[in-house]
């Protein structure tokens, strides 16, 4: 079987949910699986010098019409968008490393839920309290969630895995590497599929 | 018949020049009509404060990548990165829009020429004397327009151009504005389509 496909997100990225939506069914088209890697954008924008879509001008406006306009596009009726944005991601995304090591399957199930709260049910996630009680809903055990992301090897090992999305080229949210090849944004899911069903254009 | 489509572009933009090849078929198909607007990314970019794409870390190395890859993927198989890149744009600006408001049909094909000298040919088209010489071979008098360049009346009406696309919420290129409508990318080609065929989402 070919290796999985790198899947890399931040929760508090409007494509990277809407992203999130259609990944796991492009893989599945082409035989392979998804390796889903929570992110913190807000570490690779000060390498980068970048910044939230939605500060810059011109392009911030531009920006919320079109996370709509293309969840409308891609049939993803129920986004909306939330009161509290952006938020900081560190909560979510140690809950869905944590889990990962345990179950992997449940991890996925966990981030999906964790994307649905905050896109469509305007949850702030960031809360920990409140990203726990998502994770939960999925029939993860709330306590031990809650010291997940307090706990130092966890926060460790959500520093490594941005350091290491970095060294591989990173910027953005949501990004997918498949064999080295590095596809940033949604709309890069037509070369995405392209590259899955060919091998490489 | 149906308003024109507006079409911004700068010509440093690879993006642009690949919109270039595919923006009159989309319209036409769809019976309309496309007005061309060279402007300034480099003046747009100081009022948003963005930067040239290849410049950004991580961004540039991988942007790189995709301009070709993209070029690939929409079946344009001749672009090539240019030895110098990015460019000021003022002189292939400057006279597509003094020949645009002789003889419409005239500056779009100078437009092409000038894009296609950029990417394809490798040709400085900053340089006035080389723009004007790419003018030259579609017909276009040499000395009126190089002339036309250091006009302060055709100067002027560049900067309102800027001004006006600016006002617009224009920020990149290509820029598509469809019946109020704004899309920016290539990769939102797809939605103008949709757009275009259905009257809006």
């Amino acid at each position: 079987m070919a290796a999985p496909i790198d899947f890399y997100f931040d929760f508090s990225s409007p494509y990277g949910y809407l992203a999130a939506q259609k990944i796991d069914a492009l893989a599945a088209k082409h035989g392979r699986s998804v390796d889903w890697h929570p992110v913190l954008l807000g570490v690779v924008f000060k390498q980068t010098g970048m910044a939230p879509l939605t500060g810059i001008p011109l392009k911030g406006d531009y920006s919320k019409r079109d996370f709509a306009r293309s969840a409308r596009f891609h049939g993803i009726a129920e986004f909306r968008m939330p009161s509290r944005f952006p938020i900081a991601s560190q909560a979510p995304a140690r809950i869905v490393l944590w889990l990962k090591a345990q179950d992997r399957a449940l991890s996925v199930r966990v981030a999906k839920a964790l994307f649905h709260a905050y896109f469509r049910e305007d949850i702030d996630i960031s809360d920990a309290d409140a990203a726990v009680a998502v994770a939960a809903r999925e029939g993860v055990d709330a306590a031990a969630a809650r010291a997940a992301i307090d706990d130092p090897a966890v926060k460790d090992a959500l520093k490594r895995e941005v350091e290491q999305a970095i060294g591989r080229g990173v910027f953005g949210s949501p990004f997918v590497i498949v064999d080295g090849e590095p596809f940033w944004g949604l709309d890069r899911f037509d070369q995405v599929e392209r590259w899955l069903a060919t091998g490489g254009f």
